[in-house]
């Protein structure tokens, strides 16, 4: 074919853009209501041949009045496959920025699949995860740090995780990033209009002015980045640690913990296989507790080895270790043992007296425990659970947020971190001033272009939109 | 309360009509996508109050246009909930003939969850399963038949089942069943008022027209409740039972038969345990293949007791029975026990003679087996599978629908066995004619209209109803 070969005189980049053209001009597909059985599910086009590929549907060109839902039959050859409500949105005012066709129909497994092979007969290809959500990216519908927060979004399963999505989503971030973005690029191109000025032509800029400016947006970005630490719990849940000698009650206290929620308690069965997950919900938090109590089946003398590497493993990927002590009994050689294994961690720590009903309790928690948070409970009279919990969730309950935002991605987290660095290296080169202030100043505001995605190589894109889920 | 002490002095008949009118008047809801996380998901609701209660979603009165797609955000208090697109339904002219309004949320469990609970604090409550159903029903937007297709629709896995239903309810079957219930109801009318012309100043009717008459409606009748026999295995899929003797190579024959289908087949643990069923589709059609080969894990004295038991038990569910036999031996003993359980089910039997590559097949089936469908398979090389597939499903192909409809419905079919059967004893009664002719035409009517749903009590609705999907 002659256009391949033409194609290949011409540059890389400008071929890759071509490319990217010609691949953005395809019409995708997908079930945007998942796989399941179900009374409805959605099918979702995009793309500029949407409308006419619904109208071999439908049999019969019609004029699609844009948002309005038509009721009408899909055809499979002559016999009808389904009756559906269909809805046309016309570009750029739908979702991708594209012509967008919404087809409602019953949600049985075959007609779904037939469907989505008589899309693909007449012109569509079935979209990649998160390709709906990559076009409206590309069609600057939304930004990068939006389009992550409909992912996150769409994946919450409790109130705070869903309100640190959706305050991202409302632009709450991205307009924060931007200010900060446009202060930095004004202040930027003054610093280097006057790089040019070779004749020294302009006042000078003064250093106070330029510390001002770049602390001022040193400083939000240094805020914003210290709430990942409580955000990123907010979105992926509190891992919490239980460990202990096998009767300290720590089974109990699984259960006292789970009982009341018992209705949103899952049991899954660990990555590793020797844990068991139980997920709950506090206050509207995800808490996800990893209960070790597995060692106890073991042969005493391989148990003390295995069950000790077991805990640490546990408490490794935990982001608070509960230590569950018999109140009822001292400290035994064993505990000492683990008390020395769980400072190692360096990770919050809580230490829970059980069994505080049974009898008086004695006070002899290892010296240096002391002044660690330490909580009476008693899984027989329910005292003290519900202070545990409050305990737990109270940084992410208290998380203070810039302007309601938390960053909570991963990605943020480590553009701001190098902006801030970037930042405060500008900082030390106000006074020598010249190229190495702006070259600072140009790579922290890289960074936070990178984070709205506006300089976002395509295969890093690519990746990002990957992890998004199917016909969004 | 008083009006509840006036709601007693009413006659029950009444009472229940106002009580179900005061329950109609009620405003449902329910997720209509299903349970899973998605992109999206629809909430559905129908009732008086649907726009009222969006309106306190949305937080202000807006004048809703029908069936025009508006992206708005849905408020939890304060704050957003989330941004959605919202389409109104005016009643009638709705899939309910209520007012309905559709909310395209972000299919997060968080968000589906507190919507509904939302929507239920401001004077929704959640729809039972199939209500959205009923509800067409009640208000006469389908019939009983068409209302039962749709959930038969959202079922649908295969080809053919989806057809069945599409069939159905595209009011083939209806406007059948309606057609014979009108020429019955006309024939009655006639009858009925030559019963009260106590004068007889009414021309009689002739016997023969009386006869052509039932006939007509008879003859379809029976035509349709034939169909049944095969509309019931294309809705279910036809249960295979594979018997044989263990080393007759009937794993083997199991793996070819659903090797080529490999993606579509589904591993499936029997109701019993101790048997496993593989779903295939061939032709569009599905089959369900049950395998008894546990029987060989057992010692061998318990394994012959165990092992009948269990291929009887298999036989007694199937429709379909394929005795394996190893087509380079003889028929042995125990083969020929086999026989005698397979004569004593009186099902339809193929009999496949299985490795017919390793050597010349001897041909000394049982006496009584002559004339029956021989098969010739080697699983190695392949031949005889595919004309197996083929074999099995013959019926179900060539069904002989009555103008594209297939009775598949036991409520429908045993309501036409009875309508069938009261038409017959009136053709015995043309000849005496009088009140004891009427009475069976009468009841034929009947079970006509109770098919339609046109005479079914209440709770015999309820029951039919609660059977479909949630959401529908």
């Amino acid at each position: 074919m002659n256009w391949k070969k033409d194609l290949e005189k011409i540059p890389s980049r400008t071929r890759a853009k071509l490319l990217k053209y010609i691949y953005m001009n395809d019409t995708i597909c997908a079930v945007s209501t998942g796989n399941a059985s179900a009374a409805v599910a959605i099918v979702r086009m995009s793309g500029p041949q949407a409308v006419d590929i619904l109208n071999r549907v439908v049999l019969h060109a019609r004029a699609w009045q844009p948002r309005v839902q038509i009721f009408c039959s899909l055809f499979d050859g002559k016999d009808v496959l389904d009756k559906a409500l269909v809805t046309y949105f016309q570009a750029p005012h739908s979702f991708t920025g594209e012509d967008v066709v919404e087809l409602a129909i019953h949600g049985s497994p075959y007609i779904k699949g037939r469907l989505l092979e008589l899309l693909c007969a007449y012109g569509a290809r079935p979209a990649r995860r998160g390709e709906f959500s990559q076009r409206a990216f590309l069609h600057g519908k939304m930004d990068l740090v939006e389009a992550q927060a409909v992912c996150d979004l769409i994946a919450s399963g409790n109130q705070a995780a869903h309100r640190l999505a959706m305050n991202t989503l409302d632009g709450k971030l991205s307009n924060r990033l931007t200010q900060l973005k446009t202060t930095l690029a004004e202040l930027l191109a003054q610093i280097e209009v006057r790089l040019d000025d070779v004749d020294e032509e302009m006042a000078p800029l003064g250093e106070a002015f330029i510390t001002q400016q770049i602390q001022s947006v040193l400083s939000h970005i240094k805020a914003l980045a210290q709430t990942f630490s409580v955000g990123r719990l907010i979105k992926d849940g509190l891992k919490v640690a239980l460990v202990g000698v096998p009767n300290s009650g720590k089974s109990s206290l699984l259960n006292a913990l789970v009982g009341f929620d018992r209705a949103i308690v899952s049991d899954q069965s660990g990555t590793t296989r020797d844990t068991v997950e139980e997920t709950l919900d506090v206050n509207g938090q995800k808490i996800i507790l990893t209960d070790t109590a597995g060692i106890r089946d073991h042969a005493v003398d391989v148990a003390e080895q295995e069950g000790m590497r077991r805990t640490v493993r546990a408490m490794e990927k935990a982001d608070v270790i509960v230590w569950v002590t018999d109140g009822s009994l001292g400290v035994s050689a064993a505990e000492q043992n683990l008390w020395q294994q769980i400072k190692e961690q360096h990770k919050r720590t809580l230490i829970v007296r059980n069994k505080i009903d049974q009898t008086v309790v004695k006070l002899d928690l290892p010296a240096d425990a002391q002044g660690m948070t330490v909580l009476d409970v008693s899984c027989k009279s329910g005292q003290g659970v519900q202070e545990l919990k409050e305990t737990l969730v109270k940084d992410m309950d208290a998380a203070e947020s810039v302007d309601g935002v938390l960053i909570s991605n991963l990605r943020h987290y480590e553009a701001l971190l190098r902006a801030q660095t970037d930042l405060e290296e500008a900082l030390l080169q106000v006074n020598a001033g010249g190229e190495f202030l702006a070259e600072h100043i140009r790579k922290a505001l890289f960074y936070l272009q990178d984070l709205l995605g506006e300089v976002t190589p395509d295969d890093v894109l690519g990746i990002i939109f990957s992890k998004f889920c199917m016909g969004k």
